[in-house]
C-alpha cells in the first residue's frame, strides 16, 4: 500500500465533507456492503487464510470505506451527541497515531505528559475547581466508573485492600434520566443496579432535590450507606442540567461524594452566556468532561477532574516496577500510577492543538453557536407555516425534542391523543428516519421517553450547520412524513 | 492552520523515522521543553486566556512535537511491549479519525460493525475458540476487568441486580508475575486486593499448578468462593507463558472461570512455530488480546473474546432507548449493548486494513522475526567476546533480561555477589539508561524482580530491527557501562 496515495483519498474526503449535495450516508444492508467490497477486490469479511492485496485493491477498498461510512461532518448530521471533528483535531490525532506512544510516563511521552498536566489544570480552572487533579481516559463511561470507585475509596480507604465489611450496603443516587453508564458502573463495582437509586425528575428533566432527599432518608432508614451522588450536566435525550446548587447541600449533609457527569454539558463552561448552567460545579468532588462531544475533538477525549489531591494516586497506585521505576529520569511526572488504565493513547495532543489554534474565543463561539442554533430551530418549529411540528419536551441547551404531526393531529394537545394516534405518531419517526437514510439526506435520532411516543431528538452541535440546514431538516421531515402517511 | 502543510510534516517524519542516525529521543527536562515551544512561538502550557496562533507558529510547534517526542519507530527503540506502528495501521487509524464515528451501532458505523464482527470471528478461530463472541475495547486493563466481571456475572447472574449476598466472599487467582491490572480490577470490582491471590511461579516465571491447587484448597477451607483464574500469556517482564493445559483441569474441577491475559503473548497464535505456547487457550472462557503490542497496530487495539454466546449481552445490556432503538434499521447488529463502553473509537479499521495488506503470512513473519531476534540477541549476549553480559532470568519468547557486568564480576555467579556488588549492579542500569537517553542512541527498559538487582529488559518486537541494531545496543551498553564505573 502506498501511504501517500491512501492519504490523498482521506484528505480529499475531508476537503469535500461539508458539501451539501453529497449524501450523509449511502445506506446499504450488510449483504450489499459485502458486495461493494467484493467489487473493489477486497472482501469485507476476513478470509481463511487471509491473502495479501495489491495497492490498487486496497485503495479501492479505502475509497469504499469513505463512501459507505456515515459522514458525521455533513451539515445535516445530527444523529449523535458528537458530530464531525474539527479538522485541527484530526491533524492532532494523526500526529499522535504516527508517534504511537503511551501517555503513562514522562519517559515515553515527555511532550504529552506536559500537555496533559497543563490541559487538566486549564479545564479545572475553567470549572472553578481549585486544587483539582485529573486524568484523560478512554471515554465517559469509564470516567463515571472511576469517579464512583474514587468515592468508595474516599469513604472506605481499606476497601481496595479488603473489600467492604459485609455489614455495609452502599447506595448511590442519580436521576432517572442519567446516562446508563452509572447503572453499568454500579453493577461492575459490585453494588448492583438496585443500589443505584433513580431519583425522579421535574418536567424539564432535572433531578428533583426533594425526591433526592427522600431517597437518601429512605436508604438511611433501611440501614444502607449513601456514598455517591451523580448529577448530570446535559442528559442524553433532553440535555437537561440537574440543579447542582440545590443538590450540593444534600450531598454535604449526608456525606455523599458529589460527582458531575458533564460528559456532554460541561462544555457550557466555555461560554460566559451559558456557564450559569454549571453553577455549583466548582464545589464538585469530581467532574467527567468529554471534549469529543460538543468541542469537536475526535473520539475519544475524556477528562476526569478530581478535587482531592493525592486521591488518584492513593486509589490506583500499584507501583509496577517495570514501568514506574523510581530511579529513572523524571519519574515523579509519570501519570500511569494514578490511573486505572495502563498504556493510554495520546488523547491530549489533539485537544492541545485545537485549543492553541482556536483559542478560548473559538471554544466560546462553538458553544454559543450550538445553543443559538437550537433556539433558532425551536423557533422554526413553533412558527412553522403548517403547524406540522410540536415540541415533545421543553427544549434545553442544544437539544430539541419534537414530533412531526399528521394533519389531523395538528393543534391537538398530546393529552387529547387517542391510543391509535399514539401508535401512529410512535411509528412515524422510524419511518421518516428510514427515508432520510435511504435518500442520504439527513440523520437525526429518535426515541421514546416518559411514555411519550417516539420523537426526534435534534442535537445542534454540528459546527458547520447553518440556518438553511436547520430549515432543510424540517422540510425533509415534512416531505417524508406525508409520504409515510399517504 | 493549513491541514496539508501540517500533514506534510508528519508524512516526512514517518518516511524518515527508521533512519539510524536520527536520535530515538532528544531528552529534555520539563523546563527545557517549555523553552523549545516558547521559541516556536506557542507556549507548551495552556494560557489564560488562551490566544489563537498563526499557521507558521502552529507548524513550528508541530515540528517540535515530532522532534521532542520518543521515536518508537526507531530501530533502537526497545523500551515498551509495543514499538513503532506498521505504517499501514497508521493509515487505517487516520481514516478512522477523519470519519469520527462510534463503533457502537450499525446505524453510525455500518462498515466498521461488519469489520468488528468478522475480525472477532477471525481472532477466535485463530485461537481455536469455538462459539466465541467478543468486543474491541479501550485497552488490556479494561479487557481483564471486564473478563473478571463476566466471570462473576456467570457464577452469580443476580449480582448485577442485587450485588452479592453478604455471606459470599469471592476470591480470584493469578500468578505473582501477572499484570497489575488484575489487582486494580479486584479493587474496582469490590473484591479487594487481598482476595486476588498471587500464586507462586517457577524459575521461568510460569504459574505453578501445585501452588494454584493449594491456594484454591486453602480458600475453600476458609469458606471463600473461588471464581476466577487469570493465566498470563507473556508476562510483562519475562514474557513467560503460564502452563494453560496444567491449570485448566484445576479451573474446571473447582468451578473457576479460566481467563487468559494474552494482551502481549496471544499473538504467538499467528505463528505455527510458536503457537504451542498458547496450547489450551481454545478451552478458555475468555481471552484478552492486544493487537497494538506485538502486531504493530497503533494504540489501542484490544480484543476480548468470550466463549459464552449471549453472556456479553446478558451482562451489559441496559437497552438505552436513545441509542438502541429496536425499531430502527439493522438494530440487531448493534454492538453497544454488549459492552461496558458507550461511544467507542473505531479501532477495527486499522487492524482490518493491516491484515488485508499483510495477510496471514505477514502476521506470521512478524511474530517469527521477533522471536528469532530474541534468540539472536541471547546468543550475542552469551557469546560476547568480553563476557560483559549475563542473563538475569531465563529468556522467553521475545524478552531477554540481562545485566551488564563490571569487569570484576564477569564470570562470577550472582549467588556469589556481595551486598556491595548487588548495589553496584543495581545502580548501573539506571546510569546506563540515562546515558542512552542523553545521547538519544537507544531506549530499553530496566527493573528489579525476584530481589534481583536492576536488569535490562530487551523486548524484540520492533519490526524494523536488524542484527546490527541488536549488536549496537550491546556496544552502547558496554560503552556507557565503562563510562559509569570510571
Amino acid at each position: 500500500m502506498e501511504t501517500r496515495e491512501a492519504i490523498e483519498l482521506v484528505l480529499k474526503f475531508m476537503e469535500q465533507a461539508e458539501q451539501r449535495n453529497e449524501p450523509v450516508i449511502r445506506l446499504r444492508s450488510p449483504g450489499q456492503l459485502q458486495q461493494v467490497f467484493e467489487e473493489a477486490g477486497v472482501s469485507l469479511p476476513m478470509e481463511t487464510p487471509q491473502k495479501t492485496h495489491s495497492n490498487e485493491e486496497i485503495l479501492r477498498a479505502l475509497q469504499a470505506v469513505l463512501d459507505y461510512s456515515v459522514h458525521t461532518q455533513h451539515p445535516r448530521f445530527f444523529n449523535q451527541n458528537f458530530a464531525g471533528p474539527d479538522p485541527v483535531a484530526v491533524v492532532g490525532d494523526w500526529f499522535g497515531a504516527a508517534l504511537n506512544t503511551t501517555n503513562a510516563t514522562y519517559e515515553a511521552a515527555p511532550v504529552f505528559t506536559m500537555m496533559e498536566h497543563s490541559l487538566l489544570q486549564k479545564l479545572a480552572a475553567t470549572a472553578g475547581m481549585k486544587r483539582a487533579e485529573g486524568l484523560f481516559g478512554a471515554g465517559g463511561s469509564l470516567s463515571n466508573l472511576l469517579a464512583m470507585h474514587l468515592a468508595r475509596h474516599h469513604k472506605y480507604p481499606k476497601a481496595n485492600e479488603e473489600g467492604l465489611p459485609s455489614s455495609v450496603r452502599l447506595v448511590a443516587f442519580t436521576s432517572e434520566h442519567a446516562h446508563y453508564s452509572l447503572k453499568k458502573s454500579a453493577a461492575l463495582m459490585g453494588l448492583g443496579y438496585n443500589n443505584l437509586r433513580a431519583v425522579a425528575c421535574d418536567a424539564t428533566g432535572r433531578m428533583r432535590p426533594d425526591a433526592l432527599e427522600e431517597a437518601i432518608l429512605q436508604a438511611k432508614q433501611r440501614g444502607e450507606t449513601p456514598f455517591f451522588l451523580n448529577a448530570t450536566a446535559g442528559t442524553t435525550v433532553t440535555a437537561a442540567f440537574d440543579p447542582f446548587v440545590d443538590l450540593l447541600p444534600l450531598a454535604r449533609e449526608h456525606g455523599l461524594w458529589f460527582h458531575v457527569d458533564g460528559c456532554y454539558g460541561a462544555s457550557a463552561l466555555f461560554s460566559e452566556q451559558h456557564k450559569h448552567l454549571m453553577e455549583g460545579v466548582e464545589q464538585a468532588d469530581s467532574l467527567a468532561w468529554n471534549l469529543h462531544k460538543m468541542m469537536g475533538i475526535t473520539q475519544q477525549c475524556s477528562a476526569l477532574l478530581v478535587a482531592h489531591p493525592g486521591l488518584l494516586r492513593s486509589c490506583f497506585a500499584t507501583g509496577a516496577g517495570y514501568l514506574f521505576q523510581p530511579d529513572k529520569e523524571h519519574a515523579e511526572l509519570d501519570s500511569g500510577d494514578r490511573h486505572f488504565q495502563c498504556a493510554r493513547r495520546v488523547d491530549v495532543l489533539k485537544l492541545w492543538l485545537t485549543w492553541k489554534v482556536r483559542g478560548d474565543q473559538g471554544f466560546t463561539q462553538r458553544v454559543n453557536k450550538a445553543v443559538a442554533n437550537a433556539k433558532q430551530f425551536t423557533a422554526m418549529l413553533q412558527e412553522h407555516e403548517k403547524q406540522s411540528f410540536a415540541l415533545a419536551l421543553p427544549p434545553s441547551f442544544t437539544n430539541v425534542c419534537f414530533w412531526w404531526l399528521p394533519p389531523n393531529l395538528r393543534g391537538v394537545s398530546p393529552d387529547q391523543w387517542q391510543p391509535q394516534d399514539w401508535e401512529t405518531i410512535h411509528k412515524l419517526a422510524p419511518q421518516i428516519k428510514r427515508k432520510m437514510q435511504e435518500h442520504g439526506t439527513a440523520m437525526l435520532g429518535f426515541q421514546s421517553l416518559n411514555n411519550l411516543p417516539n420523537f426526534f431528538r435534534m442535537i445542534c452541535i454540528n459546527s458547520v450547520v447553518d440556518h438553511q440546514d436547520l430549515r432543510k431538516v424540517l422540510d425533509l421531515i415534512e416531505c417524508y412524513g406525508y409520504e409515510a402517511i399517504s
